[in-house]
């Protein structure tokens, strides 16, 4: 099913996919090259807006959730990936441990779970489920909308290793973001390979730090390619000492949101764009889409009620809000049969797997659209979509605008190897 | 297109079948620690036999030509196996120098050509055309029948490194089979990489040592199914100092042939096969299917008359045959629209890229199809023919069929890497 595309396709977002595809050898030798420096995350997926003027990545996700939105024709191009990834950390590896989320009523995600199942399974190994939920005492059935069923069971650990009743693995895969805190039982496990490693868990990670380095790769690739980093870079800035249910530390938050909205203002006149610019404001730490809020003039900030105030400081599943992120909008374009729409895509190690559209038609341009409970149809690209098609004309070719938007979420890929590298905690220290 | 497939799908190949997908984190893991100790080729195709009794490859190429069999949608298998493999060899390298066969009027194979840079450039490279026919002295464009055109260049060979005008290469890729012998501009490249190695060409290649080799790798691979190595392994033996001219060397070759159909009349009755068995001999070196002849009695070739030893005595391309191999003929149960048909597998390092049918309806299941001027019709894979439906009833589904066909290929493809180890002039010798 290839998606209708019928994106604002003048202006800057042509000149760039014109840039990216004559610098194809360029781009992927330079990712070969920052490759050979960095350790690529075990598997990421991004989303990315695409405002026509502006293309770049909101979210970075290092435990995707996703996979059951992938059709059938990606998945030899998912197992490929898989195999090169086992080679590289453990080749002798025979089982793995993966380890889900608990929420495991969402038909949705259980189809994720199935589907990496699927995966390691025809990678070559065996592999089982470990819960992190204690309330799992015994290996759990649980039945899938088709009727096919996952087992879960509970995980036994030892001294340095964890495993499963009668199953000791070689490497164990986290597909649960540790949201809700580092678990004991995952730490000190120097005996296994822990991916992703537990400091890429949102009890660890920042959106800010995570922005810091793209902005760092950003800058690198737009010098490669010669043009102005903020046409794949949002700008941010962070406030911290927030207290929303006492009021304080607002003040600081709206300077900066207006001052944030300056810079974007003046990037628009620069370019000569006709919009209204807006800033989000979102949690520093933490997943869902709770606390989100979209601003278009910093005095919004001032009059926020309580109501408002409560909402943006409860961030997914009880994390409090003391720091935020505001980072300047990204409008998406994309239209999928008139519902608004972005790309999400899907890596393992280093290499673009799949991707697809979330697409909600409930939704405006500038609004979050991964939002809990909603209805929102995932569209996957078409099948050749990692593939460009050189020669033809910018903004023609979906192919040509998939391959784009598997770089720039490489872009944003190596940015969050930068930012594992600068929060991890047996790092060697130079200095 | 899915090909639709008429095999007997009775008997021992169906618990082969069975047996393979049961195995396959096994299997797979066993490819992953032989690849620890092998280098796999740079790219492979092989061709396979399915005689519904036994599977086995029959033809190893390692400069393969049918690139542009492979349907558009297993391109980006092939661009991501194609990364994967520069990453390893030359993870810097900017520029590949592609020398093609010499016969560039024929269609196919220019597609083929055109398709290997499309793969080459999209996994980041510069690729240009260098040529080693020698009347070649300036930049040449070759039309393409849809009108597009390549350009072959005249090679430049400074002391250490061979290149193109302004084109300075860090890795040559050989599409060129070499039969015709070791042209002396690509010897002693030390400074760059030369894939495959100039022992990988038919001038120094000999099939009795690559099906040496596939016979060890067969032997290993049973004993790790726990099955008998002749299911997937055609029996040879090989017979030198022959001359077909002067008729010397005959008596010893229907002596050969006149065992080795035993052998196959015993296999044939262990397994209670109501087949007459069959061998093919065929030059020990060289490619195309010159020469090539199916005996059922050893007596034929008493009979031999001078046209049919002239016949056999002159393989591709002009090399004169002393050697040949006799082996075990394996018929091909499948068909494709009444047409006889094998199925060809297609690697890029160590991974399946995708593989089609060839497909010859004017010849019988025990004759060569891979002649020259005849028309045949590649039939792609289905489009996911990698990954294997675990829970299928054996014999009842094409991924799983292909998925099978992908492991023998891949046999072949590793018994590949042990030939080229034993012929490598350059190796350490330990002894």
């Amino acid at each position: 099913m290839v998606p209708h595309l019928v994106t604002a396709l003048n202006g800057p977002i042509n000149e760039l996919e014109a840039r990216v595809l004559e610098s194809m050898p360029a781009t992927e030798r330079w990712f070969r090259l920052e490759w050979m420096e960095h350790t690529p995350p075990f598997y990421t997926s991004v989303d990315i807006r695409n405002a026509g003027f502006k293309l770049a990545p909101v979210d970075t996700n290092l435990f995707p959730g996703g996979f059951n939105n992938l059709t059938p024709e990606m998945l030899p191009l998912a197992v490929q990936a898989a195999m090169a990834a086992i080679e590289k950390i453990c080749p002798e590896a025979k089982n793995l441990l993966l380890i889900p989320e608990n929420h495991t009523r969402n038909s949705f995600y259980l189809t994720n779970v199935r589907r990496l199942i699927q995966i390691f399974t025809q990678a070559g190994l065996n592999v089982r489920l470990g819960s992190l939920d204690e309330s799992v005492k015994a290996p759990t059935a649980i039945q899938l909308p088709d009727g096919s069923e996952l087992t879960v069971e509970p995980l036994v650990r030892t001294r340095g290793r964890l495993g499963l009743k009668d199953f000791d693995p070689c490497t164990i895969l986290l597909n649960n973001d540790l949201s809700t805190g580092l678990p004991q039982v995952l730490e000190g496990l120097h005996e296994q390979y822990l991916l992703p490693p537990l400091h890429a868990g949102w009890a660890v990670r920042r959106k800010s730090v995570h922005f810091r380095a793209y902005e760092e790769v950003a800058k690198k690739f737009a010098k490669l390619l010669g043009m102005d980093p903020w046409l794949i870079n949002p700008m941010f800035s962070t406030t911290t000492d927030l207290n929303f249910a006492e009021g304080t530390g607002l003040d600081a938050l709206q300077t900066q949101a207006d001052a944030l909205l300056s810079k974007v203002r003046r990037k628009y006149k620069e370019y000569g764009i006709q919009e209204k610019p807006f800033i989000v404001i979102k949690p520093d730490a933490g997943t869902e889409g709770f606390g989100l809020m979209t601003v278009r003039d910093a005095k919004e900030l001032a009059d926020l009620n309580l109501k408002a105030r409560a909402k943006l400081g409860a961030s997914g599943r009880g994390l409090e809000v003391s720091s935020v992120i505001l980072q300047e909008g990204v409008p998406t374009y994309e239209r999928v049969n008139e519902a608004v729409a972005e790309p999400v895509v899907y890596m393992i190690d280093r290499y673009v797997v799949g991707g697809f559209y979330r697409v909600h038609a409930e939704r405006g341009r500038d609004e979050n659209l991964n939002t809990p409970g909603s209805s929102y149809v995932p569209l996957a690209f078409a099948e050749s979509g990692q593939l460009p098609r050189l020669g033809e004309k910018p903004g023609a070719s979906a192919p040509n605008r998939f391959y784009m938007y598997g770089v720039i979420a490489r872009l944003a890929m190596l940015a969050a190897s930068y930012e594992l590298e600068t929060t991890d905690p047996d790092a060697e220290q130079y200095d």
